[in-house]
């Protein structure tokens, strides 16, 4: 007989963070896992498909945080607004008591390669998927998938710096002060060689 | 006794594509490449690593061609001025006779989810490296990882337009309108939620 135990999800995470910043990522089974919080193998992978799915766990949730921003956007959001609604949304997905959890799950993964791979991919399909929301929006491409790309680049180098040391801003003060930045350099600047003015909207 | 024989790299290369498109890439093994040509097993091997390298060979020249820019570029130059440098340089290592291969290498890429991931992983490389070509310039962050990773998102944008059916425009050219609408994305609009003006430079 199977007993439901409340939070054998999150105590199966905690374990396993814990596992991996003392013993390595790769050198830790599920099975040790299952074992250091009292459950069965099987228990684990009712919950989670694999290792690494223990650091990647809740990534639709995730997904839909940015779709669900674009979507309740107000009628008529410039691709501009639509990126400040984005990082506005995930920001909410990422409270100030997440910010422990989230050092330690990229300690793990600044460790290993495959992991960094994994991540970097998770932030691409980001890109992807806000900018399919966008374009269901009735914004064009390339703006779509410009405007979506540069939410994800805000989102990556803003989240980099909230699990940084000593760091106590929130990720939305911080990922304010990043897009600010992307529109500093974006703007007009005497001597450039290429583009030439934005065109009229 | 092993006989030089001229652009054995190259034949491979035209082989192993023309293979991978008819066949599938999965089912394409390297010795049927080697095959295909004339040359053994070993001979493929001397040229490859594996039959995926085949489709990446030439990564570091790529990378190289972005740093270069980068470093190239005058004294004082501002981060989009960087970026426009850094548009320029990798449009000349894609002239339009290139085209063809480059729009035959996608449809083998874009038929197979792993190289697809390869080519993302890829392009997140190219923004790394920019990024750390533009802090050895001076310039500080988080404006260089922006800088670099809009310059990665323009070219990614542009290239896939470069290589549609049916395009003719430069590469050059198609860069310099996709950056002209990244520039117009960010600008001031009215009506904007989080983001005030930028800061002066």
């Amino acid at each position: 007989m199977v007993r439901w135990e409340p939070g054998t999800r999150e105590r199966l995470q905690a374990a396993a963070l814990e596992l991996f910043l003392t013993r390595g990522y790769e050198q830790v089974t599920a099975a040790e896992i299952a074992q250091a919080v009292g459950v069965t193998e099987r228990t684990f992978f009712r919950n989670f498909s694999d290792k690494r799915e223990v650091l990647f766990h809740g990534q639709e949730q995730f997904l839909q945080v940015f779709v669900d921003s674009v979507s309740d956007a107000p009628a008529g959001a410039s691709p501009l607004e639509l990126v400040t609604a984005v990082l506005h949304g995930v920001a909410s997905f990422f409270p100030d008591e997440r910010r422990p959890y989230s050092r330690l799950r990229q300690t793990v993964i600044d460790q290993n390669p495959a992991l960094q791979e994994r991540e970097l991919l998770k932030l691409a399909g980001v890109a992807a998927t806000v900018a399919a929301a966008m374009r269901a929006r009735g914004i064009g491409e390339p703006g779509a998938t410009l405007a979506a790309q540069s939410a994800a680049s805000v989102f990556g180098i803003a989240f980099t710096q909230w699990i940084g040391e000593g760091e106590s801003r929130s990720l939305e003060d911080i990922a304010s002060d990043v897009l600010r930045e992307l529109r500093s350099i974006t703007r007009s600047q005497p001597g450039e060689v290429v583009a030439g003015p934005a065109p009229t909207r």
